[in-house]
């Protein structure tokens, strides 16, 4: 007997078919001896509609009235689903996040979890009985409903693992685990049967959507296991683990890509102490997060040149900051780039191994690709390249890590 | 300055443009200076498709998942209100059931309110702030969510307006107010200026559609002013009032019809003392409400022909129960009728005016219509007749009352 958290995704409860699958899928755990935990999100379309009726209600964004209508989406797929398991034969009640109570902060839109009070759910958990929960929501301490922010649903999910002490949360999706990189643009990605929490994080960060970042933070700080696998087979997903628990670390584990950041170069700038903090102080001042960045020394020895990444979404608003800095910096030129996607190598095992970057740096020169802007952190290298060379970069560096499916 | 309940059905909030339509009446009385609370019933068709989804669900019916699930329409309306609300410059919050909390029997499906709690609401009316109800719902004891039955918000609606003290409790609707029939089939139908409680409570049960019968009962015992008026125009409606706020009665204030009832004969039944007890507590015992009842003595002066309507849904249901008392009654045939309508008028004139029944004998015999079963009550006539009759009874009873439009 093992206490197991579900959570199912939009597309896995998107209809009544589907809900049907998912309660045979729970059924099938009960039947076995399991205690089950099931978290579900909106049906898929549904928080788009609901949004959408939001944004056309008012231009004047009151957060507590978003999350009062966005939280419907959950509320009824736990009730569908708490039916369809009745209908079955299984024990089961929906819980909404204030019923729980699920406490958070009142941050709005994108509230975090303060506490789960679980004594009346380990007693029904104890008792057989199938808890559905809403995911993605909570209540604040004034009584108002808050949301968790996009993909809340996985946060849900494995803080209650963490606040039940299950044994593993199983994240259901559409795809079956998380691979060596996009199988869509490289044909040998390999799905992985195991990966670190923090290799995951910076996966899930960079743009390998498969879990909430959130969720994972969450996971490794409770040591909750967690698997990533497919709604639509019986198939073994990923498992998203400590690393102690992965016996045989390779180098690399995984090559990740966001094309969600813009290039900006700020050339002739005067060399002298102090230019890149008031470069980026009002950047920050601003809300905008710069991330990778480059400097150089340019040819008169006395200007320098630099370079920096956006996202992509704050690109004109960045543009203006610095517009506004010119009295000051002295600057020549602005130059701005879209065109360009981050490509990342990521794997625990290069805190141990050298030639990891040089291995990079030789694959991609090889295929004649320019990198633009380079950083790494403990377990990451990221290089900054043209866009159109995404899947060039992809395939040559999957196959330089020897990570390509046999 | 006044404090005003108004409540907006399905139809008046169906889609954003109505939703904005109905912030601007609210804007509106809140410019004039009056305290507002609205409250909302679900967009149109949603409650519907969210019936149909538990439907889907399972045979096993729930009604507290099934309350959770469906309440989530009037909470997708009161947030979008709210935000509208806000949008337009108007100091304006949401609130659910169990925010509130409105205190419900744990009758899911069809609970009755028990309790309002006003102080907080009080105090940000008296702020200013206008108060969006989500109609329909309320708390149960143990925390479920409860809903009210179908055309629960105006229950809602009147029960606020009887917690809260208010001045008037308007109920915007499709249509202008109560009309002395249906305008639909009598062209001459005229809208009411005024209608007491009683009538519009038998109006409301006779299938004027108007108000939920519940509320109607409930704002006759809070003596709550409900006005009927249309969401498309600034026209006065129809007050329902007590008896001694009208002043100069009518015999008749209006006519009904309904064809939701079915006519059962049992014929040739002994004529013995206990025979209508030994139909009717079986059929009481099925929980099948029997209406109009009528006894004719046979021609043969020992048996008894025995006839009386059920609603049309439980006529097979009766007949099922009717059969299993052949042995012990030795009637000699059932017949069933389910081509009858109901229609009666209705006046709390008729208290104090002789004459009211014999015109509407008169009438329907000077059309040639046969009345099949009769039965009154102080304030009400009605008869059964052939549907096939409907328009034509209608027509001359409007006009043996003196109700028609000059």
């Amino acid at each position: 007997m093992a206490r197991i958290v579900k959570k199912f995704g939009g597309t896995s409860v998107a209809d009544m078919d589907r809900i049907r699958n998912v309660a045979t899928k729970v059924k099938r755990a009960v039947d076995a001896g399991d205690q089950v935990v099931v978290v579900v999100s909106a049906m898929s379309g549904v928080t788009n509609q609901l949004v959408a009726w939001v944004s056309e209600a008012s231009n004047i964004y009151d957060a507590r009235e978003y999350d009062s209508v966005v939280a419907t989406g959950e509320q009824v797929t736990s009730g569908l689903l708490a039916l369809t398991l009745q209908g079955m034969g299984v024990d089961a009640r929906s819980w909404l996040g204030w019923q729980v109570p699920v406490r958070t902060s009142s941050a709005h839109g994108s509230a975090r979890i303060l506490e789960i009070e679980t004594a009346e759910l380990e007693k029904r958990l104890s008792a057989g009985q199938v808890a559905v929960i809403a995911g993605f929501q909570g209540i604040a301490q004034d009584g108002r409903i808050t949301t968790l922010g996009r993909g809340g649903s996985d946060t849900t999910a494995v803080a209650f693992a963490a606040a039940l002490n299950a044994d593993r949360c199983d994240i259901y999706t559409d795809v079956d685990g998380v691979y060596t990189t996009d199988p869509r643009i490289v044909a040998k990605a390999r799905k992985l049967d195991k990966i670190t929490y923090e290799e995951m994080l910076e996966m899930a960060s960079l743009g390998a959507k498969v879990l909430q970042t959130r969720s994972v933070e969450l996971a490794m700080r409770f040591k909750v296991p967690v698997q990533v696998r497919s709604s639509f087979s019986d198939e073994p997903g990923t498992m998203v683990v400590d690393e102690d628990q992965i016996v045989e670390q390779a180098d690399i584990s995984g090559i990740a890509y966001t094309s969600d950041e813009a290039k900006i170069t700020v050339r002739g700038v005067a060399d002298r102490p102090g230019v890149s903090a008031s470069i980026f102080g009002p950047l920050a001042e601003a809300s905008i997060n710069v991330d990778m960045i480059v400097q150089n020394v340019a040819a008169d020895g006395k200007t320098t040149d630099l370079t920096f990444t956006v996202p992509r979404a704050d690109l004109a608003r960045s543009v203006k900051v610095i517009e506004g800095l010119q009295g000051e910096l002295d600057y020549r030129a602005i130059s701005t780039d879209s065109d360009v996607v981050k490509v990342s190598v990521i794997g625990v095992g290069m805190r141990s191994h050298a030639g990891i970057a040089s291995r990079m740096f030789t694959a991609l020169a090889d295929e004649g690709i320019n990198i633009q802007v380079i950083s790494t952190s403990e377990i990451k290298i990221s290089v900054l390249i043209a866009s159109k060379y995404t899947e060039l970069a992809l395939r040559a560096l999957h196959s330089a890590y020897q990570l390509d499916a046999t």
